[in-house]
């Protein structure tokens, strides 16, 4: 098959302060469809788009931040397959059980070298989009909350850069789409990756500790449902940290903001494609800041450095 | 590699009346970017977003049509056993020598079923976007044609068209994303078929005459350029076929047009990701007009009929 | 002051054939907030940005069409004033009492020379938008329905032409703004007038019957409202008679449509500002289709023939 | 008439430090079309769209800011009847000559309370906008340049505010449309005024010296424009102030930024209707950040202070 192996971003764990709190938060400010919760207490939400159970799964936790993040593979010979290349590689994998995610069938899970946790799954129950798969009526916004199509990809901060996009790309297929390069012009500051033809599946880059996460993203149709997403964030007082803009990296036009926890999200639309025979987009040092924030150019310290 | 095998459509070869009319219409009204001619008198186009050195192909010729139609590859060795994997299903493929079209490789063509040519390669010569690699600046639209982002895909209108969506899915690795069944609820009357994530990277009608073109198609990057690219048609007083609208299947927002020859041409904007993991939509006979033009619900004879 | 006479279009009071579907129509499939009935049974409504308590009455009868279509003026004074101009000018004039319609003032009712009745009043209870005066929110659209901005204008078509303009522009201080002539190049078969610098405040068309409705038209915020809008329309299985697309007069985007009971509506965004200083555009009878719907450029029968 | 009197902002006079740059400049980013210059060396500049000869006037000057601004009248006798009311106002009028500027009639000159110099004309030449009076076509963007719709209204920074409003409103028929409180709730801050039904005409901010320039502003069709606005900023290095962003204040969509001199110009779109019936909108001190840029709910000092 053309588009095989990792397929897509399929969920996110994300760890929150106050479980109730944001399962309220994430219903009625982001729009997600809640589709329940496990015996472990954890919160199950997807999009109305999203054909698979769910997308995005809330802990409740003393302090914020990314548990896992889940990308569906093709099949289960292609799980098989992945878990083998990722031991050749020296990765050494764990069999989590089909069911202890809701709806999820067994997980392969993995650290990378920037001290993330990533997993790899061939099946999670397909419940269907709002509108179903025989003569689909178009799923127009017709609710308070944002409402994204899907959950996209999210941005790591970690250690090792180089031995996790070695890891996604020689290992998981992943291509490589842009890089910002640190003032040396040879080191990588951060990567964009995709496993299909989308501007980025994962974005990484160089911090000095692991397992950070920068932020979770959404996808949106438009730039006007950009605007629309902003407007909802002022009106509910959610803390907007940038936006709306647009990156050079990516074309995408986007804000950034922060759940109730302090979980950075983003909610962005646009981005070009990006096949494997293309060479990679490169940023210089001194560019970088227009690479971020295409039309402040330049460099956001607060933006830059403030994970969890 | 995640996206392998065929990446995505390349070029296609048009068939006009007047060339030197077409050079200048595909240059002021479609926006494309002009890449010269070859010794048989071929005239090449590029968007400004695509980096390979044609998608376009203008050959002049006493009747409309699409002489054919190709898809890149990955690399040399996958052209090399996606021809092993033709020959064996039982299709005829000839080799087309390198520099033939011109900074293009070696292309392995075949016919399908439903009576088109479509072509394989390897290589085109990489000459870049309009904004390069090294920190780019947003490619902003600044002239007055259409100036869409690719050239996204076709639909054929043909006689086989069960076979040759076999040989799409079987051997070349492409995937079902939607169809439309005929009254009798079991034969399909058209397919929308994907080698990435797109809604759709190549669509086929079951027709009665084979080799038959029903229009190639420019994506555009917002509803708003859809209008843009109306308002520019109406101005420079080109035959609008149905639009701006939106379709029930992909979802994409639409027009139809004709190139001087009669040629028919789309432009669209939006339209969902698929993968191979997901259940194909189906519109059933019923609802057959929604599915083409959502909002007027209605079959139209001309849209379904007029092909060349 | 700058704007003064008559302000605005206020109300319309249209005929359905069967007011509790009406009901439920005009707020679930328009979006409109319902204001309640009066002790004739007739509906009121107002959209959630307008902060006038109505402005637009359903009354139950035997045939669809328009009642009568009401003027906002700016004070008392000025309806005094404008009554007198009335009288002067040889109309007719009557006094519909203050709460007559639902919170309204005296209303001074009068026919025009195409046979329509028109009315003037300088009162209607403030109730407010759905954000108020006080550090208002933006009104995010947060649910089902098409959810316009305002009533903004009606279309009527009827005998007189020149003495209804000639009423508006010399009585009630309305301009020209665009119209199309006959193929006489003399005799205009359309009129569109402003009382502000909207494109329109009414507009009027030559026609063999007096007092019919083309439409009553609902402003949207964008062209992807207008989108919305029609996804809305197929969805909820609305007759749609044309759109989305482009009227040459005024520059508007649109869609036309049917409410259950016939009476054509519209829902547009979009136009140019025109002051009273600027010359007219005029459209010759050759020109007429582009100026009606601008990507089409051919007249419509059934757009042109079919009125309540 | 229902709109007379004053009708609209029509001319700005911008001093620049570098004329021919600023020709460049004024033509290249923001796509004006330059009109010519006149004797004093001033450059001239109207929109595409614009009928009247010019809108903005470049004079080369040692500091930047603005020299005069000017409405026009709806005709001479309004033009004499304003300059009667102005000096039993108790203002001093000064005519300045027909010709003085470029296809431009007398023109009635004088200072408000808050320094500025404001021009009242009843006479500009008109040109015609790029697609004329008879059978326009749509005027597509298909340049490098902003290519705004109109200049539409200036933010004045000066003293004695609540002159200059008492001035706009008793004197010039304008009407007040929102304002800010200071943070004894009862001093205004800052005032939006419009003379026709436009979220403002003008707008004027409390300030310790006289005679200052926040902006000069230009209208945008679209949010997406408002995109392209801020990409070719960027592209064009040009230094963006503040946006893409919303104001709570008139709800448009905004971006601030500066001429190569400093002085601080906006494109922006959108913003509701205001008549002169309504209520004006209120913004409390505590809430004035949101008022001000509504996503980021907070000053901005630099903002709010910088000035020329």
């Amino acid at each position: 098959m053309a588009l095989t192996g990792v397929l897509r971003p399929g969920h996110a764990q994300i760890r929150v302060l106050d479980i109730e709190e944001s399962v309220k938060w994430y219903t009625d400010v982001m729009g997600l469809k809640y589709q329940g919760r496990d015996d472990q207490g954890r919160a199950y939400f997807k999009t109305r788009a999203e054909r698979d159970h769910n997308s995005i799964i809330l802990r409740q936790a003393d302090r914020a931040g990314l548990d896992f993040f889940g990308y569906k593979v093709l099949d289960k010979a292609t799980l098989v397959e992945l878990e083998r290349k990722l031991n050749d590689h020296g990765v050494k994998t764990e069999r989590m059980p089909a069911g202890d995610l809701l709806e999820t069938g067994e997980r392969v899970r993995f650290q990378i070298p920037t001290g993330h946790t990533i997993e790899l799954y061939a099946e999670k129950n397909a419940v269907g989009s709002a509108v179903g798969c025989v003569n689909p009526d178009m799923d127009v916004i017709d609710q308070p909350g944002i409402t994204p199509i899907r959950m996209d990809h999210a941005l790591l901060y970690g250690t090792d850069l180089d031995g996790a996009t070695e890891l996604f790309c020689k290992v998981l297929g992943f291509t490589l789409v842009e890089r910002v390069k640190l003032e040396d012009g040879q080191t990588d500051l951060g990567v964009w990756l995709t496993c299909s033809a989308k501007a980025h599946d994962i974005a990484i880059v160089r911090h000095g500790e692991p397992n950070k996460l920068h932020h979770v993203s959404f996808q949106l149709g438009s730039w006007e449902q950009v605007l629309r997403a902003a407007d909802i964030m002022s009106k509910r007082r959610v803390s907007i940290d940038m936006g709306p803009t647009r990156h050079g990296i990516t074309n995408g036009t986007t804000i950034y903001f922060f759940d109730p926890s302090g979980n950075r999200l983003e909610t962005f639309a646009g981005g070009y494609d990006h096949y494997p025979d293309m060479e990679p987009i490169t940023w210089t040092w001194d560019e970088v800041g227009a690479g971020i924030f295409y039309h402040d150019r330049k460099l956001n310290e607060a933006f830059l450095s403030v994970v969890t």
